[in-house]
């Protein structure tokens, strides 16, 4: 495992750019018919349900058997981590397998976010339980998260990509649970290999979090 | 769901903190020999084993279809939102639910922080591909989420918490998956209301990722 490479700094691969030009829609990779897709579909919803269970509800010893031995049986058929790593970055690469928009990624809500116009990415989510940080609200890990993964969308719909090196993340109120959150982020600048990029979550017509992001390309 | 009430702005709860003194010990909630903290153990490694398996693997429809039905039972067990909310705020609470240092979440790896002395909150953590940004290295987004969580253990170890307010991070270099972090934390100075708190990623003995927080406190 490496941190070099010619795609080390790419949030997203270079044909996810290529594959949208501004106007036409998506840029998140958009989930697939496929098991393994459907397979973190169920494991989204298997998180969301244990976090709304009693911890004593009778049915868990048979469920934590069977999780047991679907781990045990799973874990027979991966594949070494640099192989995975090396095709996990073809083609849409990351993209599926991001912890904030990855379609085969069970702890992404996940996010998508499409072109809004005039340089916005912009989608909408809501968020259960196993995202909770205070009673009721979304933890603030997991905004910033969101609005990292935002941030890098913006960057790219904008052409110019870079790896982070500041977030700046400010909470003006909750962000709560259960309900539609606008997820937003644009880039705002560019200072020769320096990005500056901005986004914010909305909930109920107001600003929740607001996130401020330098990130810098690499030298030619 | 409402942010409001008396819990509204403690990422954990008051009993967790009157449960240890400076220096004896874990400060997050340690994991509990019960078929929910098997189930999220058991969970963890079908996240992680999918993560390295390919995504044309013949056992996969079978695994799909095995996951969707569990879903299904899953689903018919569990208690409405405001009920859970209610329960999983007693007691240990949220700290067994934290999307990063709860052991009964299947996303949080999940971090544990110890009293590392002179009022640092230390653990170690190793990360696979699903926390994955960069090829090989920890998504930028998932280094925030631990970091959030790990300023809040250090607020509650000084004994004074606060709601974030803002979360600085700054990307020194490339947080590597596949090998031990060490998080730490640590509250730097209270000015009234405000508290500062920093926390770190360190990887191989060098600094990847370090943050600065501001908490405010909640009106007496």
């Amino acid at each position: 495992v490496t941190s070099e490479g010619p795609l080390s700094w790419l949030p997203h691969p270079r044909k996810e750019l290529s594959q949208f030009t501004p106007g036409d829609g998506v840029l998140t990779a958009p989930p697939l018919d496929d098991p393994l897709n459907t397979s973190a579909a169920a494991l989204r919803r298997i998180i969301d349900a244990l976090a709304r269970t009693a911890p004593d509800g009778e049915h868990l010893p048979a469920t934590s058997e069977q999780l047991l031995a679907l781990a045990d049986s799973l874990e027979k058929h991966t594949r070494p981590v640099p192989t995975q790593l090396f095709e996990m970055w073809q083609g849409e690469g990351i993209a599926r397998h991001d912890p904030a928009t990855g379609q085969e990624n069970p702890m992404a809500p996940p996010l998508q976010l499409f072109d809004g116009g005039d340089g916005w990415a912009v989608g909408t989510v809501t968020l259960g339980l196993p995202y909770q940080g205070p009673p009721g609200n979304v933890h603030g890990g997991i905004c910033a998260l969101l609005l990292d993964a935002a941030l890098a969308v913006a960057n790219h719909l904008a052409g110019t990509n870079g790896m982070t090196a500041k977030l700046e993340m400010s909470y003006k109120r909750p962000t709560p649970l259960s309900v539609p959150l606008t997820v937003r982020s644009r880039q705002l600048s560019v200072d020769g290999r320096k990005r500056f990029t901005m986004g914010e979550i909305v909930a109920d017509g107001e600003v929740t979090v607001s996130a401020q992001g330098l990130f810098i390309a690499r030298r030619a």
